[in-house]
């Protein structure tokens, strides 16, 4: 029987602060009352700091960041319409598949998994793009399969000095809220993630941000949504309603997420999530272990994914964590299966949760047969860590 | 301030069981642990008797009921195909709406607010429909806007006299899980539900049933979909998966309340339902007033809308019951706009819940200018619950 | 099986808001920890008002209210001494026992269940006491078992004109929080009460506020205590801790619980009391029903006990309504078991509990043979709950 | 601010497991329900295996483990009984007090903080006492204050040698439900254990389970008592009653906990803790650092008093474990302040809570000034971990 905590080592559906936790522990209510919108016209503001945002409309879709997804490009985009897109893993992949699914003329551009977008490539693709029959470039900006981040501002520079004019898409979904993202600054115009990741919140809900330009080219796009429709959401989103009943519970909870992120400070919370992945880097390379991600500065700070050495399953691992040792771990996906596991690291996390998250990867990875000098890992972490204390926390904390 | 509880007598969503609160407080879990379909695979099996079937697959979309609408039609149907609507009430109207924006050509047949689905109207169009174009007949069987419950054995039989292989569309949003619904009996093509009413949990779930026929439809049927699309669904499905992240709280709720309704027994669940909704119902007429559906045979057991004395504005008398006396009554919508609210009594509710339903329904009429002679209404309600204590109440109950 | 809220009308527990409810669901917590005070020093402070008084000291003691009553006794009073207590009903009962078995020596002055504290007497008695032999009188402020309230303002002007320095021992436990309690003006020296009346929390902290001249009588007092004693607990308190380990869950509600009262405020938390008490006992008399109180003055404002008619067990009538209609009523004790059952109406409550109340205790009274004239006693409150709505819900309320 | 999970390693209050966590999320219920029986009489039954008793009687008062002291003393003994205890940490000193504060003739045997009781004195001072004057042995079980476990069946034969008839307290407050305790078999009168250990509850509950011969006793003890009388505990206890208000929602996490152990099995239970604490141990040992304890035979499996290195002070240890990773360990107390740490690992635990315990303990100890290689207490318990990974581990594990 397992005892004890879950150790939640996977990228999202992420550990729930116990604030938010209590938050969620709610009673129905009416979401027609009339202060409901004291409740929901604060988290459309709210949120426009996490995606790094003045000028974008915020929409939360009830439903996964899928869903958000599908309704950037619903609301934006005509079926035929052509966009360019990198694939570079397991999301990116998904993400093309949707685009042709739903009609589009998808330009993709493969590269290996392990890699970022191409900028260049992106570039180079846009200049050729003569008579601007692209509508859209796509780029997921942390590909959660192997822990890679992309250059968003890179791709932005690109569009620019092609003075190309398509709309730019981002999957943000695990780095937002986690991982610095300026929606404004890189001038995106489809922001998209969900509750679960670094909002801390259960999953339920696709939350994305539409710039002005892509509100402007909703106008014309003929691709059929209802439910997933900006204008409905928009209508209802003004008074603080939805056009159908939203999950009320993950509001209240989103209520208390944003306010922990604000009292955390969003600076602070990248600064930690880099200063804790810088940790689980570490140890890593200390168990002699490679990660994905081709180049040290792709190294997404919320996702590592690892792989395992010659002749251990990473299947296995993740199997031996969980039932051996109450862990869950992220699998490898596409040509990483079997050959690499993944560390989540993002969310409500500090270094006492990264450094069991390194103990027991050792473990697992030393029941599927694995060489394993104990300790190297955790130790190497641990230096980091002591060193790297912040600054802040000599100071007097306060009590949530 | 507000102090007490808030007494909820809106039509969804509706008071969550305590012990399904209980459920849903969890941590995040991996949805891609190997024993996640050990809770998830039975929902799926355990949700097929609340929906009257055996042969159906059910499937449940993160989302709102209006998401599952949207799936049904998109799996099922391509732009362009005709189908037969009627019109009777705000959901009924909103469906015909998204029939209409997903390409459909949709035959509209509009009948009184507080009227049923005209079946014999249904009937002749079916058969005047020589050349098979109908591909599907929409009905809404409870009406939520109006407390109105349609008679889909009726229109089946209207489709089978007329030898008519059209798909039957059946809204059961409002009625599943509270009122008979017997989707194999009635040959119902596509179900649909939501989990924040009948199934007495949360918003945050469209779930919908389709039968075989429809499945073989779905084949075909060129709609776009993705985010709601049948096959992805049901492939992930099978091992108790979902194709993207799934709000794992709810499906831990959803484990209680239909353990929940097992054990009370479907049976007694619809006969729960009559019996509290008839007290309501002559509460209300003790009261001296008009309920909107136009016959006694078509009142709901889920939903009462009530229309208010002439000069009291219906709008007044929630808002009433809101900041006075911390009450949530359902707001009337459309032509009933001020002249009408709504009392909803359907999920885990007793006979408390009912009494107290109408003692504050008479004081916020009374606050709105109405003539009320208090204790009126619950007095006659009274004597209902009196006379229809159920049998099983005189024997010793088993705690939960 | 039961369905729907159970309808809690005992006088305690009481029903938990949902926010206190929210933040007592916590992890645990290291007492010990630096920063514990933060959390518990403000409890001391916010809970003097309550009781009325600024120069008590107030301490918890982990168990119930009876834990508290013998603190009090233990630590002030010596085996031998002689206190003087009035015996009207089951509480009053309980702790002449209480104080007898702790050595004293009790001079009763018995009444009627019905009756309050009979001030007149203790006056006599006091004054008759010519060699000061009294060491303190006991007074039960709010007797739970027959809903009367005692007039401790007079007994206190009964010590003053007697010029006697007796200590004077008063159990609030079901009036602190709820009715005007003054300890201060009342010269008040041991005033008791518990977490799960008037403070809206489950049972498992019994309070207690010491006055100055009883923290100076528990220097010479030789009553055995080791758990209960004030000294230790004093000397921990100043720090925030705890001679041994605290309920932390309970701590973290009554800190939500003493917010919830401040943002009422007292004064009005008080008058809400009084508002909901009289539609209740108006909704009685207009059942015919005799109350147990001998005069309406004597009316407590947070329980009424309620005669049964002639023929009508009170005993079944609390059967019925908690097997048939998921109600919970107070049950009646000494003399008045099987003549009357009692209604709590204290703590976090508004009309449409009281009024369900009352709706359930007709049926239920009819269900036990009782003659009822279904919705009278409804109607009556409601009359009152109308005409008595308080000024300040016109305004517009504020969301929690 | 402070992110993640707070890292609990204090010797109680324990982790609460999240079943236990949801059985307590309830609202309030009358205790004098008809069914509050088939709530509590269970609770009775089932922890006598967790004392090792089929004969002794099982008693839960409101109150802290301390009240649970005071009442098997209060219950049983007379003031100038003599008793005999034995004086080596925190909590045996702190009974010593209380024994002598209830009036009773100790004699204490004093051994070093470290040492366990010392059985052959004891056996020694038994067989002195000619006239039997000694009433009663007092022995601590298991330290918490200084991680030392006493030899019960050890006294128990000094005992039966001396054909000695005192009763034998024990105290298994951080013993029970996580290592051995044979009640019977060791022939105990009294043993106490508090709900905040390895029951796993919050704190709120003081158990005890009182032998026959202690109910014998009892009926002749003369030390007052009102609040912990064991005769009025007993007779409502019969019926599930209690003579005052439980705390209810310890009840229902109690039937939720007991459920727990059982289900995981008791013997495995105390497996458990024997491995998870050996992992800390070896950890400790290849930090470099002592133990408190002075024998490896009388290490604790539920807590480690670990020596902090020279000129390293354990409160400073203490004070950045909790400043600067959110980590709360256990203070050292007595001779032992500032020179020791303490590591708490009972109840809900696992290997990675036991890991990150160590990893955190270690970077505690460099902050605070100790030379530490980093990963060598870690990488010592994880060889360990490896090794004696349970058979069971290796079967399919039931989801809970």
């Amino acid at each position: 029987m397992r005892t004890g905590i879950t150790h939640l080592h996977i990228p999202g559906p992420t550990n729930v602060p116990e604030v938010v936790r209590q938050a969620m522990n709610v009673p129905m209510q009416d979401m027609r009352a009339p202060d409901f919108g004291d409740l929901t016209l604060g988290l459309f503001e709210d949120l426009k700091p996490v995606f790094g945002t003045r000028d974008a409309t915020v929409m939360m879709f009830p439903g996964s960041g899928t869903a958000a997804w599908e309704a950037a490009i619903a609301n934006t985009l005509s079926p035929g319409d052509k966009v360019l897109m990198a694939r570079h893993g397991l999301f990116s992949e998904r993400w093309v598949e949707m685009a042709q699914r739903m009609g589009l003329n998808v330009e993709v551009i493969d590269v290996a998994w392990g890699a970022g977008a191409p900028v260049s490539e992106i570039a180079r693709r846009l200049g050729a793009d003569r008579f601007g029959e692209i509508r859209a470039v796509f780029v997921v900006h942390n590909e959660t399969s192997t822990g890679v981040v992309s250059d968003i501002a890179g791709v932005r520079r690109a569009l620019d000095t092609a003075f190309h004019d398509a709309l730019l898409f981002v999957d943000g979904v695990s780095s937002i809220g986690s991982m610095e993202f300026r929606m404004d600054e890189w001038a995106v115009d489809l922001a998209i993630t969900g509750s679960q990741k670094g909002l801390m919140l259960p999953p339920g809900l696709g939350i994305l941000a539409a710039s002005p330009k892509a509100l402007e080219a909703s106008k014309s796009a003929t691709s059929r949504r209802v439910y997933f429709d900006f204008a409905d959401m928009m209508a209802m989103n003004a008074d603080g309603q939805f056009p159908y009943t939203p999950p009320t519970p993950l509001l209240h909870g989103l209520r208390r997420a944003l306010d922990r992120i604000a009292q955390e400070g969003l600076p602070n919370v990248i600064a930690r999530h880099r200063r804790l992945a810088e940790g689980v880097r570490r140890g890593v390379a200390a168990m002699g272990l490679q990660i994905v991600a081709q180049h040290p500065s792709l190294c997404s700070d919320t996702v590592t994914a690892i792989r395992t050495p010659e002749g251990v399953d990473g299947r296995e691992v993740l199997r031996l964590a969980y039932e051996r040792y109450n862990a869950s771990f992220g699998a490898a996906a596409g040509p990483l299966v079997g050959k690499a596991f993944r560390i989540g690291h993002l969310g409500d996390l500090n270094e006492g949760m990264c450094l069991s998250a390194l103990a027991l990867a050792e473990l697992s990875l030393a029941a599927a047969g694995a060489r394993v000098a104990f300790g190297a890992g955790v130790g190497a972490a641990q230096e980091w860590y002591a060193g790297a204390a912040p600054r802040e926390a000599a100071l007097r904390f306060a009590a949530e």
